[in-house]
């Protein structure tokens, strides 16, 4: 596997140093890890697997003018995000993420250097975490630069935290502050591993998921999962202080709700297990109530002038805008 | 992560119906799997994991135009490929495949039927190997077609089976015919995840590595890997009876020497296991003897005519054509 698949003559020709020299490159650089047994420089990679009885397994791919655009992001950023969105997803089912192999198709602005540059985003981040970046693949694309991570993570003892077991009562609590993605804040978000874990550790925690594609929308998909309803507070939703209705005329509210790449965490906690929480937070990172698991189906928000309107899964910005 | 990325709106665009419809289709067609426990439909897949203390992790990535072209390549191989070459890859290590997450950006052309084909040669490979497809990504591009599979394995008891292990006096046996890539078999081989067992379970398995890059390419990474030399039998190579001079010029044994995506096992094994494995195959698939380690490092070949010519990994035509 870390060696680049190298195509029939006809279809790839050879472009001497260029794929091989980026792979002797990385692993250079990757240090050993306590959980790598066989790293990169075989056909496959091996990591130790002594305490859980499943493996996690997260995966997101990033295109270039879809997911990030460049210069607004630096190489550093797109490998940092690359790796970044699936610990995120990994500390969604509470789990802990213990290693990450890269593929990427290069178009040809990005050899050399911003390829290295990339690889130094994504391998710092690896570092902070603790992931051991186990391998990889490198080919070319004419097209834009695409790159897939996966990550594979222990399950906490007793199972991952699933979507699916919210419950009526339940409260909704929600890390960080929301809608600054749009400012950047989609390049350089810090995945809510730890938060996750002591979310586990408070003993009430139901149902998780993060906040990819928005509130709104993910919230449906969690409510959706267990079969339950939900009704949020709008004053009480987290607002980060960057976005500004002056961006383009919407509200902060409105981004907050809609837009995608958060990464904070949903979660479903009972409802004493979260008043606790809320009064003495167990981690630095904020910790927000913002509603309530109901019995019926359906999402509403109720306003700070006291209507209560849908939250439809899209589509909503007129309705809370 | 079974839910696409959903980016910032004006990175974005919806497209109502595309990416989720997808993803709710491959969802109906993944049956139960009995080691899935999380499969598609939550933020990570989880995976039992019970009997060994090792995961086995390979990643490849397929890039329309480089590694393979259409209408030559239907998209049921397409998908078939992307799987295969991975389940290639924990073969060489004598593992054995588990699961697999899947990440791709479609072009527009390739949205709705074709991604479906694509899928389906995906699924009917990973039931034939009894491979759980636990998950994955789906997004779009203005680019070529990027497939990206990751696959996660058990590893053999004892640990898997290394590149570096070769010792001298190893015989050095190949399954299946080479050089047949050219004409289509990159698109239809067999993962050889059934014979490494046997090879492993002779008793006499040193290292192995499948051949992707070439059979000269890959017996050097081998070579180079375990610090010994080899030489090789030219009347002894397998060739693939489709591969002819007529072609572009070059011999069966040029091709069967030098082009990549055989995909089969090359493997070196005790010269008393080995003369025992070819009298006595375990296996229908071809097995053959081409050749020995030997102490002094470099790689080089008997020809027919009693001459005997370096191999190097790379540009041998001249000395072999």
């Amino acid at each position: 596997m870390p060696t680049p698949q190298t195509s029939p003559a006809p279809l790839s020709p050879e472009r001497p140093g260029g794929e091989f020299a980026l792979i002797d490159w990385i692993r250079r650089q990757a240090g050993p890890h306590p959980r790598l047994e066989v790293g990169i420089g075989d056909d496959a990679a091996s990591v130790s697997w002594p305490d859980t009885d499943s493996t996690l397994i997260a995966v997101d791919m990033l295109v270039e003018g879809v997911h990030f655009t460049c210069p607004e992001a630096t190489p550093e950023q797109v490998g940092r995000k690359s790796l970044a969105v699936n610990l995120s997803d990994i500390a969604a089912m509470a789990g802990r993420p213990i290693a990450a192999v890269v593929s990427v198709a290069l178009p040809p602005s990005w050899h050399g250097e911003p390829a290295q540059r990339l690889h130094s985003g994504l391998a710092a981040l690896a570092r902070e975490t603790g992931v051991a970046l186990a391998g990889g693949d490198t080919t070319s694309t004419d097209g834009p630069l695409v790159i897939s991570v996966t990550v594979i993570g222990e399950s906490p003892s007793g199972g991952p935290v699933l979507r699916s077991g919210a419950q009526p009562g339940d409260r909704i609590l929600v890390t960080g502050r929301l809608g600054g993605s749009l400012d950047g804040h989609h390049l350089d978000f810090t995945p809510r591993i730890a938060e996750a874990v002591s979310l586990l550790e408070s003993g009430g925690l139901h149902a998780m998921i993060d906040i990819s594609d928005g509130l709104a929308t993910d919230l449906h998909h969690l409510l959706q999962a267990s079969g339950v309803g939900a009704r949020l507070s709008a004053t009480d939703v987290p607002l980060n202080h960057l976005t500004e209705r002056t961006r383009d005329g919407r509200t902060r509210l409105a981004h907050a709700i809609a837009d995608g790449e958060d990464f904070e965490l949903l979660a479903t906690v009972t409802p004493d297990i979260a008043a606790r929480l809320i009064a003495d937070p167990p981690f630095e990172t904020p910790l927000t109530d913002i509603g309530q698991i109901t019995q019926d189906s359906g999402l509403d928000m109720l306003m700070p002038d006291g209507r209560v309107v849908p939250l439809p899964p899209l589509g909503f910005e007129h309705e809370v805008g």
